[in-house]
C-alpha cells in the first residue's frame, strides 16, 4: 500500500489573527494523517517490540503553501510513501480543499528504538511493517506523477 | 514563598481569527508561570525521587476572561499558592496587561509518583518543597487581597 | 435542542512528556464540540448579521480532570446548554473514554458584535438561534442529572 | 542588518509523549524569532500602510532536526535573511542548545496587502523596511558560512 486518504475540518483554534489556518498546523495535519495511514496498516507510530519502545522521530519536515484555508474548511489529505529506506520513511502529503490544492509537504521519520535511558537508536523498519509499504513513483516538481 | 511574578509576550500563533489571544492559551501561560515559580524555588514540575519519576498532573483548571489581549501585548502573571494540601497545590493566577487585569485563573495539581507501568499515585508533597511554599491569604471576589 | 454528542481521537501532538493528553487540549476539544453543536443547529460561531461580524468570545472556562487519556484514545463529548442568558450561553461538557468519565468542563461564551474598529459589544443572542436552544436541567454536583 | 539572535526555553506543553519537544513547535519558535527580528528593526509582521493591513503569509517552511531537545532546555535561535526578493523574504534559522546545533530551518514569507474583502495581494516590501534588511551570504551545506 502506498496511498492513503483522510479528511479533517479546520478548527477555530487552528486559525490566527490573519483569519486563516496557521501555517504550523499543517505539520500537525500531516503527522496525524501519517498516523492514520499506519493505523490503516494495522500498526502505530508508537509500538513495543521485544520489550523496547519503538517510535518514529522526525528528521525533516517541509511544506509549501499554495493558498489559504479558513475555519470550517474541510481538507483532503493524500499521503504517499515516496521513499522507503532501511530505517526511514519519507511521506509526501498533497492537501486540497474542495478539489483545489492548498499545500504540499514532506516528512521524513526514522524508526528508532528508545532505550529506557539514553538516546534513541535508529533501527531497520520492522519487516512486518516494511512489507506492507510500497514506495510510490516520485512526484515531479510540477506536482504531477512522473 | 507564596508570590511569584513573570512576564510573557503574546505570539502570533497565540492569536485566533477573532484577532485576539485564544482563550485556551491562557492555560499554557499559567502552567509555564507555575513551572517558573517551581524553578525559582530550586525544584521542577518533573523530578526523580528515590528512582521514581515525580510529576504534577492537573485535576482542575479554570479561567475568567476580563478583556482581550492581542499580538505583541506583554502579560504580567502573578502566581500565588492559595491552598497547600497534603498532596496537592492550588495556584491562583492574576494576569494583567499594562496594569489592567485581563484574566484570573486557578489550577490545582497533585503530586504523583509515576511507576514505570501502571497509573500515577498521589503522594505527599516532598518536604523539601513543601517547606518552601507558604499558603497565601485568600483572594476575595473583588480580586483584592483580604 | 439541548444535547449534542461528538467524538474525537487523541492525536500525538495532544500528548505531553507525561505520556498523556495535555490538560489544555481539553479546552480545544470543548470549543470544537460547541462549534459542531452550533453547526448542527444550522449556525456557526462566526457569522455576519446586518453587515456586522458576530462572534462568541469566552468569558469563563473550567475543567475537572477525572483520569488520564492517551494517544489514540477516542473521546465521547456530550455538550449541554446549562444556561441560556440574554447575551450568553453556558455549555457543560461531559467527556468520557470507553464509557468512563475522564473530564467535566464548562464554558461560557457571550454573543458579541465586532465593529470594524473598537471593542466587541455584547448583543442579545439572535432570536433564530435562541429559539433553537433549550436550557437543560442542571447537572448536580455528583455529575448526574437532577 | 542580516543577523539576529534570540532565546527561548522549552515549555512543558512543547513536549510530546516521546519526552521531547514536538517537531511542529520549531515552526512556532522560528516564526516568533522572525517577529522579534522585525521588532528589532522597528517594524512588525502586522502593520497598516495607507489604511491597508499588511501581513506576511508564509509560502514555504522547512526544518531539519539534528537532535532532540527537552523540557527546560534553552534554545539559541540565529535568524538570517538569506534571500531578499521584491515581495518576499527568506529566513534561515540555526537553532542550537548549549552550543550544539539541534535544528536548521527556512521560512519564506511574502509581503501582502489584505483588502477588507477578497484575497491577499503580494506587494513590494515597503522601502523603509527593505533598506534595513541586508541579504546574508549563503550558508553552505555543512552549516558554515561560505
Amino acid at each position: 500500500m502506498h496511498d492513503f486518504h483522510t479528511r479533517r475540518r479546520i478548527e477555530f483554534s487552528d486559525t490566527d489573527m490573519a483569519g486563516i489556518c496557521h501555517f504550523a498546523r499543517f505539520f500537525i495535519f500531516m503527522e496525524t494523517a501519517e498516523h492514520e495511514f499506519l493505523a490503516s496498516l494495522g500498526t502505530s507510530v508508537s509500538t513495543v517490540e521485544d520489550g523496547h519502545k519503538i517510535g518514529w522521530p522526525r528528521v525533516a519536515a517541509s511544506c509549501d503553501y499554495l493558498g489559504p484555508v479558513r475555519f470550517g474548511d474541510v481538507l483532503d489529505l493524500h499521503v504517499t510513501v515516496v521513499r522507503k529506506g532501511r530505517t526511514s520513511l519519507t511521506y509526501a502529503h498533497e492537501i486540497s480543499c474542495d478539489g483545489v490544492p492548498v499545500a504540499r509537504g514532506r516528512i521524513t521519520a526514522v524508526c528508532c528504538r528508545f532505550p529506557p535511558h539514553g538516546a534513541a537508536e535508529p533501527i531497520p523498519i520492522p519487516p512486518a511493517l516494511a512489507e506492507k509499504i510500497e514506495e510510490a513513483r516520485p512526484v515531479d516538481t510540477s506536482g504531477k506523477r512522473a
